[in-house]
């Protein structure tokens, strides 16, 4: 078992990663301060992993008693009359602010069940058991929950911080292929932003991550909650540095906004963002060609898309990024590819001509 | 003016106190970091105070762009259903994360509002404008924002705390008779707990504060206001002495419940329990019958309910009161008065035959 701290004063925590830990429960009720936990799931995941959840919460001394919430599976669900459910089903079991709240699932669930434990009697204890590779590498680490509103991705949520994380790659084996690809890019992002010898281990090992070889996927995933964690522990609150995350996702989250969410996964729309990162960033000399094809070849051999959905025009792009987070006082600020392999930058400093350009390539006028 | 500041490490944020303060914008604007806000009233203080408001935001030289969300008046609107109509005013109007969001109204508008500035896109800045006593005192200090859920009264919040908060007494004009008793209460409630001096000023001058004396009500918010500042400094989560705030909370809580809320303003009911705490005090031999009769006097001259709502037995008390959230273990704790006049203790260790006595006399067998 790998353990990965993140690091932020009086609410660090662990993520545990590694085989099996969902059959090693003193992992999980060593982070139970109380006698109660809701178990927050969806009707994928808790078909296949609520009975062993809820029995390594319950099948210590502690005298622990879980109750569970089976939401329905998908991106689309991650709205504000979902999450009242998870309130509902906390008020109807009588549950005190000295609950714990657990998510079993993806980022949607871990998204959700986190803001449901942020505001439920203005703050219960929380912890992630995240079982898609997209919610290992990303969600699970940082604090960040929150759920969408029809105008935007994520627009009602806090900072929360889980008091662990348990990662048990086990699960992965169920995960579907396009999940899987979904999450490899967000790990493929941690080398292009930062870390150049992950994204040069990613290429010697792709094809073992996809058929989901354990060490490898224990390793990748390790080693990007090394990279999340010390970004975030240098940024809690993104102010700076952490934005750096989000390569790809201006242009990613236009487009899952522009189809409606659910039809690409979220990792999808991230890779094909990453590309127009690149090329923009290729663009304005940033960049080497170099680095744009070996992104581009290595979400490629990921089975990532690397191109817009057929059909969104500029304006789609233009419209959606104006209400982006990022903007800052009416200016646009990007995630951009900026020196060698591994930097980048977050500016609203850039050649316009640069992103019309991008945009005229990727998508309809 | 009247600086009373908050000390909270790097939340700490002053409460300005004075006549006229709507009027000097740089007061609020300095405490606007973007060019965007959204002024969050009802339809009782909008027709009032919203141009007023609007125009101390966009006055100065800043460039500040003021838009504004009207909510129904009243506690049975301090719901979920109600606060996405914040989220969706300021997605409609495509604001960024350095939006401020502005209470201007009573406890429930400051609420709803502050817990909508907590949760959009994780945390906007906030800045609460009170216009009722009881907003004053009360609810503008503390960082506790929420909304009502079906099975509770706000289950649903945060701990989030403003830039600023301005008081203008003169908005205090418009404020009908029984708010402004009822905000009195909880004055008089500082007095009992912890400050006898403003007690004595209360006993000397409840006639200036009914006459709504400029002067008087901007002494006796800025007392309360310090004393509550104090307390939650020491407190901000409610671990412990926070919990002397709620004196006559548990019996008057009970009394809402009774009747249905929104029949009593809650510092009626307040009132009330205050009377009924102080007789249990009394009965217990924890204070002299000097402090009994002058609590009574004192709310009975603020034209304060001092007797429990006709028809209410001792069984709703009871019933009401086992579920009372600090109850602990089974057992119920209170806030009563012990020893001089401004002493006050939490605790269930008390004699329980007091209570039944007090029970007697205030409810019906």
């Amino acid at each position: 078992m790998e353990t990965v701290e993140v690091d932020l004063g009086d609410r660090t925590y662990p993520i545990y990663i590694g085989r099996g830990l969902l059959d090693k429960g003193e992992l999980l009720r060593r982070h139970v301060p109380g006698k109660r936990a809701l178990i927050v799931t969806n009707t994928t995941v808790g078909p296949l992993y609520l009975d062993r959840c809820r029995a390594a919460l319950e099948g210590g001394i502690e005298g622990i008693k879980a109750e569970a919430v089976v939401l329905p599976d998908g991106e689309q669900y991650k709205s504000t009359e979902v999450l009242m459910q998870v309130w509902d089903k906390a008020l109807e079991a009588r549950m005190d602010r000295n609950t714990t709240f657990v998510a079993l699932g993806g980022g949607v669930i871990g998204d959700m069940c986190g803001f449901a434990a942020a505001a439920y009697q203005r703050g219960v204890h929380f912890i992630q058991v995240p079982t898609t590779v997209m919610s290992t590498v990303d969600s699970s680490v940082g604090g960040k929950t929150g759920v969408n509103h029809p105008a935007g991705k994520n627009m009602i949520g806090a900072f929360y911080q889980p008091r662990c994380v348990l990662i048990d790659v086990d699960t992965l084996e169920t995960l579907p292929d396009r999940e899987l690809a979904s999450g490899i890019s967000e790990i493929i992002k941690y080398g292009l932003i930062r870390d150049p010898d992950l994204f040069v281990w990613l290429e010697a090992n792709m094809e073992r991550l996809l058929q989901r070889d354990p060490e490898a996927l224990t390793y990748a995933i390790q080693r990007s909650c090394v990279n999340k964690a010390l970004v975030v522990a240098a940024d809690e609150r993104e102010g700076g540095v952490r934005a750096t995350l989000n390569l790809g996702h201006t242009f990613g989250h236009a487009m899952e906004t522009s189809q409606g969410y659910g039809v690409w996964l979220h990792g999808e729309a991230v890779a094909a963002g990453t590309v127009m990162a690149a090329d923009m960033s290729y663009r304005l000399g940033w960049i080497e060609k170099d680095v744009l094809d070996r992104t581009v070849r290595l979400l490629e051999r990921a089975k990532l898309p690397i191109a817009a959905p057929a059909g969104m025009t500029k304006e789609d792009f233009k419209s959606i990024m104006a209400v982006d987070k990022k903007v800052q006082d009416g200016k646009l600020r990007l995630i951009l590819l900026k020196g060698p392999l591994g930097s980048c930058v977050v500016t609203g400093d850039f050649d316009p001509a640069a992103l019309e350009a991008t945009l005229d390539v990727f998508a309809q006028a």
